[in-house]
């Protein structure tokens, strides 16, 4: 009972096999693998982009913190939300990567930046040599907080950030859960809104660890190659990605898997809201849940051994049984029913 | 027939088989998977240092340039062989990791820093602050040529290290190459000669993608794994990480493969120095030969679809018959004395 | 009728004074000048702090980004206020020089810190490798909208720093208008208070352009200066720096320079205070004021060439009369009773 | 008796006054001071460059490293002399300016880099993403060693820099002795000959600390602008600046200042010719000689207070009196006749 993250999970049996049909004999290294022509291909015609430039790394944090230098200048500001994995959870990898470039946080309910909140934080920058200059704008969707922007949403920042001559980046580690949701095409959720940059995730629905990075416009392509190698992130041994990908993409497998984790997860949320004194903080739109229960609820998942993150700051197991306690549950594709309900079963007590 | 490089074969079914293994069910992400409690201890054991901090990592320019980093001061000078990897080959990856610091190249013949060229070199940073300071040392071994340092001569150079308190790193991406040859421990080639980090590669030898980087002394493990994850390459599904590296290991494969690698080199070595008109440029020590052949050797080879890289600076396969062209021949456990032999009959022509 | 900033004035003549004798023959470079033993000595006796390493550059940017630089690892955040000069007005110079950290923005009224809000934000940094981990804490005094740190409040605020194991940096560009207003010692407004390192700001108060930077733990003097020649700030000819703070720092002309331009912001504050319509945002606690007018008080006033700054965003002189529109206006020591007379008037109408 | 270094004079009467002036009344800070219109104007005049951007910094370092970082990507080469003041004296400012790129270094006698060294080096980078890229070429003129580039062999640099697409920069922080003594325009030695951007000296020449960064292409001159912000190199009072500039330019006092130092090294080096057992290490073309004496003489001069730097590696005034040691000795415009007799008096025992 593992509701952790969805990185807990394993890889899908059908990008393993994919994985193990790379291995097949010998190929040429640093993405010159004969897999990788199909895979470029095959994203392309997903994201109707024929001109687009393709690439894969292992890791999300890897993804990003390379597309956002790829369009930040040092010297700029690099918008995203407050809560964004950008910020959070990469230790200062943008910053790093970007040589120095200064993420300014965004507001918004919801973990998702407002036009209007986007607009005051790009208005205080540029202008001057004295403080920092308009870079790029960063979206993540689906949102730490399990929530979605609508294409229209996207579009609207997008319109701000074009106004101000910014480019825009999508992290979509979660991007198929999005997508699937939204019932929408990865075109109308990215070019199509206005959005330059993609970091496309695998790793997280039913991959071991590949992600790709797609740019609209290639004119930057040369650079970002370079940046991934001067990151340490070009592969040798390319194949290994690209056959992950390349699994994960036949067949509209990842679109699979991503509605499987959503429904998961649905089925996760009908069963908290009908436990007394349980209470969403978010209302969730794909496969993370932040939910509050009472103290004894998480002791007895704990003691039965379910493991997932209670995140209410500097809470402990001990105290009295009432006290709520926020915690995220995610599904991926490999939860089944029965682990569901069992979770379900224990918090009900 | 691909020499091109040791990165151009496939894992080894040993590896796969605990990739497979690996994938079972679900694992606690970014290094807190149960596997990797077996690669520390089976790393420290065969290192013979029970103290080490053991990380992994997916590419061998992040495992160098991670662990110079972690030893080098932004004003600081990495001492490191002319034709070091780090120099040639990583698109200034260190640089960029360790904040600008600055490649000294030091000189020495086929591949192998002096102790007096080091010591020369060393001689010159430090003491004022007008030039960069007196950073870490760099072994590459196997050397970029194919050749090998002796655990003596590994001793010699942080010997001279130590005398300038310089820490010494050793780039072994063909780590077992060399240990299988030298016919000496892990501990012998390390520690025990002197040097605080490896970077100990799997990737070439049998494994898709995964690099140890062993710091004898833990006291700069906390940075290390600051520096890994900011850099984006901490594996949230580590577990693939962890299962290459313990099918690696299991019952010395490692070493095995090392030693058919080898092998399988010194067949092929054999073999050229029967043809006429061959030389070998450096004596192969290890799985990596530098050759020259008459072009007209190499255009045999080539049409019949050999692939390896002719060195020589600009040169094509049209031209004159008898001129020499240089090239690399690298080979990994998986080329057959059948693939090598069809090589020699085309060189022979 | 320059009131834009204090960087607007002269040298005062005591320090030209001493720029023309430090212009007498010969000078070893770098700060081996005779002069800096002087000032050293000074300095030391100043703060009561014998064991302190002092430095000099030229400008206040490089004071703050070298110091913070010397205390925060590149993975860090650095705790400022979100209106403070690292801030808004330094480009990135902080994140740059300090390898790409992460300025956190704490809050508080009046351009001050809270230790509540401080304790906030450095609760978030730290403990797992996932976020950025806890640097230093950076304040400045005089604050950026021209409010006071008592002694005590800097104490609570490094109290909190200590408390999570982090060093406090003071941003002194206008260290003598607070020092002099507080009537405390040096000492106690820094090291007694918990303050680990300086920037002495003599710039904006009589000087051409020197800043003292101040250790008070020498352990990282060394690293300081590798810091300091690197990022280009250690003048050949530092005799001109060391020059004007001596004359700056003798018979105590710094302090009589702050009290004379927080004079002369009290009489400027006071003639606002009678001013219809006029309206003062903060408590001017320095030599720097922050007051809301009528438009048609700033036209009056730039029509007749008074220099300063409308800081109402998107403001112009073309409008209703009565718009209110913000401004900051600047003493130093050199304005006159005239010219803040002269300006009032003009307000007045 | 200081032959130092020509940082170790005075500001020459003429700038001092333009110094005294700079500071009268109040002055727009930041470089919008009414005195960098003239200095603009005069440059360009000089120049004979309408278009370029001119900038003022304080320091050498910093007009090199900030315009190489203009012009280098963090994954590009930087091509300079072995000897040159960047490789050597600047603690990695370069590298830490240019985000980590590399100094790839150039051989030739004399200090001065050859066509075909440069075009050897500028071979090996760039092609493939592996190695790092072709960036811009810098040329020290004065050299580090005292000689002199013609404007022919600057232009056959420039010729082989355009030939792989990169700029070029002159280290001109002894411009005016290269120029004196060359005959030549500054459009000559400058843009005439391929040269993009050039750090122009002041410092060493009879001012306090100011060098003037010359770009003629002005594409790059926002982005200068903001590194020298964002390196903390923009002079809020920056009039002072300004001030010795326009001091430094007016009637050609450059041009004086830098004959009377080169005249002043001849006499030197005429004398030095006329010693036993002294010989020149270079033929000294500027200000700058470096000879080689023997101990006895060096001690003679040092004990009798003359300053100057013995350059043999590890050399100390003890031993035996015939050792020949080397030494740099630099002139000045304030050197007098009498002191440069007086050390030659000195050495001649």
């Amino acid at each position: 009972m593992n509701f952790a993250s969805d990185n807990a999970g394993p890889m899908h049996p059908q990008v393993l096999d994919a994985v193990i049909r790379a291995n097949d004999g010998t190929q040429m290294p640093y993405g010159a693998d004969t897999i990788m022509d199909g895979v470029k291909a095959r994203v392309r015609e997903i994201f109707e982009a024929p001109e687009a430039a393709v690439y894969l790394v292992a890791t999300g944090t890897a993804a990003n913190a390379l597309a956002l230098a790829t369009y930040a200048n040092p010297w700029d500001a690099i918008f995203c939300h407050r809560t964004s994995h950008t910020e959070k959870d990469e230790c200062g990898a943008p910053e790093f990567y970007a040589g120095g470039a200064k993420l300014k946080l965004v507001d918004g309910s919801d973990g998702k930046m407002t036009p209007t909140a986007l607009e005051a934080s790009m208005a205080e920058t540029g202008g001057s040599v004295h403080g920092v200059q308009t870079g790029p704008v960063s979206i993540t969707q689906v949102t730490e907080l399990g929530t979605l922007y609508t294409t229209t949403e996207i579009g609207d920042l997008a319109e701000v950030a074009k106004s101000h001559g910014a480019n825009v980046h999508l992290d979509g580690a979660r991007f198929a859960n999005a997508m699937s949701r939204l019932n929408c095409s990865a075109a109308d959720m990215t070019w199509r809104a206005g959005v330059d940059a993609v970091s496309f995730g695998g790793t997280k629905n039913g991959c071991a660890g590949v992600e790709a990075v797609i740019l609209f416009d290639p004119d930057k392509a040369w650079e970002f190659e370079l940046r991934r190698k001067r990151g340490a992130h070009l592969f040798s041994k390319h194949r290994f990605l690209s056959g992950q990908m390349e699994g994960y993409l036949k067949d509209d497998l990842w679109l699979d898997l991503a509605r499987k984790a959503n429904a998961n997860s649905d089925q996760l949320a009908a069963g908290l809201r009908g436990i007394d004194n349980a209470r969403l903080l978010h209302e969730p739109q794909a496969n993370m849940i932040f939910a509050e229960l009472p103290r004894a609820a998480h002791r007895r998942a704990k003691a039965a051994g379910a493991q997932y993150y209670v995140t209410s700051p500097g809470a402990t197991l001990d105290g009295p049984d009432e006290t709520p306690l926020t915690c995220r549950l995610v599904c991926d594709w490999s939860k089944t029913e029965d682990q569901i309900d069992q979770l379900l079963s224990l918090f009900r007590g």
